[in-house]
């Protein structure tokens, strides 16, 4: 096997035992050395790809974040206007839900450790600001397209981001009672309603 | 002074000595010894009012939560019909900003212990719960008086209260640089835009 394919494949093992390990066990009372046993590699090998369980820990964030930007992307194409992408990408948050089904100890493990380091927190909440610029775009171009009143992008932008975020964390933090991604599909369109041009 | 009265002076005092050093030095870093030294009582004294130092962390976001309960109330009887209610809500959100500034590690801190405690999880998201049937019934009480369409109140009250709890955490996340509360009038107003029951 190549020299870069091996190495490859030794990076996805160790991001696969963290995950697993920290779904498990927890973020704090997972160390590099459970995770190293857990994917069968030395701790050299770890750290020739991570500089630390935080490094790797954003790179996991960025990852679960990329395969939402790719369906997010995805639903923009289809749609034929921005509501409908809007709409689309409200769907998507059903995996989001399913994926953070029960991890949110972890999180706030994470958070917490990251909430006293200044350059991990930049980190940290780097996703929210990107995403929140990647709405304001959208809300834009809704805007120009004649879908969207002309309302503050920004505003929008940062209210969409809010209810995501504010949806995701009751969904983690209550019982399984309640149908969230049902919730954020209402709350989208209640949003909706009020930000669509009226065809009069 | 009558024994009733120095008992609550007591009580008072610690809850203030334990809120000012949870500021200070951390949820965790700040042990029931430092609470007591801080407020010049005895560990007896603490424990007589007090199960836990959880327990006293509890009081203390009840106690925040009742000042804003009663700001909901005011703007509920002075407003002339909900959506104005609500916008009068929403001004009251500048006061939790200032309150909660600085405080989101504090927060985290009593969340990752409360995660771990089934009982003490309950009690910590009790108030959501509250808010959320309280913003139903508030919704149902529009619909009723012809000011709000006929939405479902049960989502609607969700989307509210997570619009609410997502601002509030990227506002506590982020650099100052975002008017947070003034977000939170232009999204509650996008949202009630999509609510109201439009006069013909």
């Amino acid at each position: 096997m190549p020299h870069q394919q091996r190495s490859e494949e030794t990076r996805a093992r160790i991001l696969a035992s963290a995950l697993a390990c920290f779904s498990r066990a927890g973020y704090d009372a997972s160390g590099v050395a459970e995770i190293c046993a857990a994917a069968g590699v030395s701790k050299g090998a770890f750290y020739h790809h991570f500089a630390s369980k935080q490094a790797l820990f954003i790179e996991l964030l960025n990852a679960w974040l990329d395969a939402l930007d790719e369906r997010f992307a995805a639903a923009r194409i289809q749609a034929p206007n921005v509501p409908a992408a809007l709409r689309a990408m409200t769907a998507s948050f059903r995996q989001v839900f399913t994926n953070a089904r029960g991890q949110l100890p972890m999180f706030l493990e994470f958070w917490l450790q990251a909430s006293r380091d200044p350059q991990l927190w930049a980190l940290t909440i780097e996703p929210y600001r990107r995403y929140q610029d990647y709405f304001a775009s959208l809300v834009q171009a809704g805007i120009a397209e004649g879908s969207l009143r002309p309302v503050d992008p920004q505003a929008a932008a940062r209210t969409i981001t809010a209810l995501a975020v504010g949806l995701l964390l009751q969904g983690l933090s209550g019982p399984d009672s309640v149908d969230w991604p049902a919730t954020a599909e209402q709350g989208i369109e209640m949003l909706l309603e009020g930000m669509e041009e009226k065809r009069i």
